[in-house]
């Protein structure tokens, strides 16, 4: 009945809240020919904030709307603008750039190009950055053009400013930290903000910093785990998307749950990575909304 | 800012697809003077079917709407006639008269006394009916009416005949099968269609039938788990509102399968109530959509 | 085959880690006339310790041996002493003393109770200790004497010398801090080494410290958990025991993540409970050593 | 202060429970100059089966004891033959030859590899074997032969004696069906049994038969699974070694339920054949001992 992916959107609204917000987003969808196929409102309590979330599609059988998407485009920037909303429209047929950053560890650099490959994540992954070179050969596996940035020859503010060029020259929507070991300046957390994924190899707030996995041996913890989270300039402190655990016990050494662990890293990633993809994801101050 | 418990009411509807019905349906509610705290929808492309369940406050700065509770219903229910909608509007504070029906195993019949006595269940449980005695100091300690149904001295039907007549009584709204090893006549699952509620001790559809937990350590799994679903003429075979597992192990003997399997068994079952309750489960053929 | 719970025991081995320690323990039950149901040993890599733990029972067909309880005790204080090992040995039908200490959460409270009611943990619930009045009605359905400790009207040295004279009392092998809200003082943690369980609301490291259901609404986690251990002088830092976790959302205000969390606090407690009463869990400095 | 890895070897043991089986199996170890790392024993009380599982090093300070291989061997053997016991002996650093079958899908594939190139499954992947011609890129991009064996042009039976011979060829001890979706004929699972590991992508024994993502999707689960198991000439009833499960909802497409079962199939066939791998599986009628 629903007419084909290329004529599918997301619509992401933001407002504070009040009686009728509902009602003039369907509303003025509906007037645009727009069919709602999947949608979820919140209001977040403390702050009274509202966030509404439709995936919707041209109504094929509309013959009273004269539909384009620059029809579209328009009445959606006339809703918020004359309300002070923050309103985002992705096209679900365009793909965001994606660039995988990544040191040595493989196993969440070859999981998402993997998914990627698989059609699994809605996005292209336009290149693979890496300070380390072995990774290339990954990249080229799948086709991938492979950066290798140099973070002994030169200082880190001068790598990162390659990294940046890189991400600029990419067109780069969103940038995700497979396993990259090595702290973003704050300048280019603040230019990305909301554009940048890590995935943290403990169970944040447990075990922040270095070598996770050692303390969490140290501490004699039962599960272990991994945190999907956006990048601000507070190290490990960014607003998290998505979570995994797994049981461990007192036969694994640190080198097991590094093992054991690369299971949630890797599922916490590419959960938390589709999500953002499919506009699921809300940042609202140190927290997220996710619309699953 | 927003109003009381005691003005708050959660609405549920369902109609087939067409543009407009969130439109439509949220234009109502703000015209009624009633503001949404909380929204889901979800359309089944198989049936073209649409759901919707909203969570709504009267708005206390309304000085447009003269509000009333009949006008809200008299609104809705317009809303729904003209359209061929099904509608469904519950006070969030008018709670639910809910039965209990036991045999011989306490664990889920004490679980939901004691989650609705610590105020975690919007229920009142207005009895505890059983097919044996036993249960009878359990519902003596909560404070509930009991009623021992004889299966023995009657014949089956007879017996369900007394307990329906009991439901009746005391007007249940939800009739919950806390581990009741009865099997219901048909014409009793068909009049409370979608009011009966049975914790199944497997992971359905694994294992159904009798002893599941028997014909679990047989097939020799490494999870067993338990269903809670709305009880239907298929024995069974039931929508499912919630599910739960655990991990076992080849040192488990049936008898330890049956003392893990508890958990489950409580918690699907008190999960399932309590999405069932809040009105955020609906039944769609042989499934449901649950708004969690 | 085997004789009956009654002719069956427990025993815990500690030792420095050498060849021929499995040989000569298991040599010795053999020749006491004792059968091995269950074994495991591990050796800790870092410590170069060495843990044992055997369930056994009287060989029903040893005509060789004249068995006794006095002569099996006595043959493995011969075993141990000579070795400078430690030894732990429990008949598994004698059932160990445990007190349950509560503030006003009753959901562990009743839970205990009736896992213990169930025949499901092998203990005797000699009493329960409170600091607040309310539980002394749970107390009173389950049959177990309650005792009432002032906490207001005298020093907290004062009444923390009033539980332990009650524990000495009733002769308490095992202390379970069921949600109770007081800081034990180190004198009695450290009399009471490794036999006061406590569970902590929060899956550790995680949210040390107060409020950690209100720390994990703020910091926007996917997932809360609960951790059973060991209770020492040092704050949340004894040696665990069980985490359990589950998964939450933006939708859960910290109210809910408290309901929520009850499950995981109930279940890791229970579960940890029974695994120290069984003489799984042996502590290793920091750490536990837990065999399933 | 143990000895390298390459000095270290699993023994797996398997007999007739009676009193002493633990003293002489481990007296024997430890004439033989071995000191044991880990151990598990376990009784199976219906069948009245013992088993224990071993790793062992030789004790680098053992002077009454002249160590060889052989040694070790023959001592084994002699403790086996006289008693009739079932024996086993791995070395830690003699790898496994493996065979990778695979059809169009191509995630457990690449799992297993990535897997294995990162060092975390102790065996060498010999081959790929499959009967579409695309997956031959992929054992490319991993170094490993791959054989396409043409399942069009010739009988099942052919093509399957062809499978043989390349498993023949390559010296295989275990074959990984990695999403082979061809019915292996009787005679093959018998000769090799015990040596083929299947993963089923359903939760076992729900949703036998084909199309299973299908049948849970009508069936309206709220979680799905997969199985990883020894395959029989009894299709989808082989002992299970591992299972997995994730959550899903009515939001879930079939095809959503295929993407999200992928984790669940990878990660159930991954832990299942490291398990198989490390000799912690031993298969006991229609069921498994797992030594964790």
């Amino acid at each position: 009945m629903h007419s084909e992916e290329k004529d599918r959107w997301r619509i992401v609204l933001d407002c504070p809240d009040r009686r009728g917000v509902v009602a003039e987003a369907s509303t003025t969808l509906s007037s645009l020919g727009a069919t709602i196929l999947d949608a979820q409102q919140h209001l977040d309590p403390d702050s009274g904030h509202f966030f509404m979330r439709y995936e919707i599609a041209r109504d094929a059988h509309a013959q009273d709307v004269s539909w384009s998407e620059e029809h579209l485009k328009w009445g959606l920037q006339e809703l918020a603008n004359g309300r002070g909303w923050a309103v985002r429209l992705s096209e679900a047929h365009e793909l965001p750039q994606v660039a995988l950053l990544a040191t040595k560890a493989s196993h969440c650099l070859v999981d998402i190009l993997q998914r990627w490959r698989s059609k699994e994540l809605p996005c292209d992954i336009a290149c693979v950055i890496a300070n380390h070179k072995e990774m290339g050969e990954y990249a080229g596996w799948y086709g991938v053009p492979f950066h290798h940035v140099d973070f002994q020859s030169q200082t880190k503010a001068q790598a990162f400013e390659e990294v940046d060029d890189l991400l600029n020259e990419h067109n780069i929507d969103c940038t995700v930290l497979a396993r990259f070991m090595q702290i973003m300046p704050q300048w280019m957390t603040e230019k990305r903000e909301g554009q940048i994924i890590n995935i943290h190899h403990s169970f944040l707030p447990g075990f922040v910093g270095a070598r996770p996995y050692d303390q969490a041996h140290a501490r004699g913890v039962k599960m272990i785990g991994a945190t999907c989270h956006y990048v601000t300039a507070d190290l490990d402190q960014g607003p998290i998307i998505e979570q995994e655990v797994i049981r461990v016990s007192h036969m694994d050494s640190p080198q097991d749950l590094r093992r054991k662990g690369k299971m949630c890293e890797r599922e916490a990633l590419g959960r938390g990575l589709r999500l953002h993809l499919e506009d699921r994801v809300i940042v609202h101050g140190a927290k997220t909304i996710v619309f699953h």
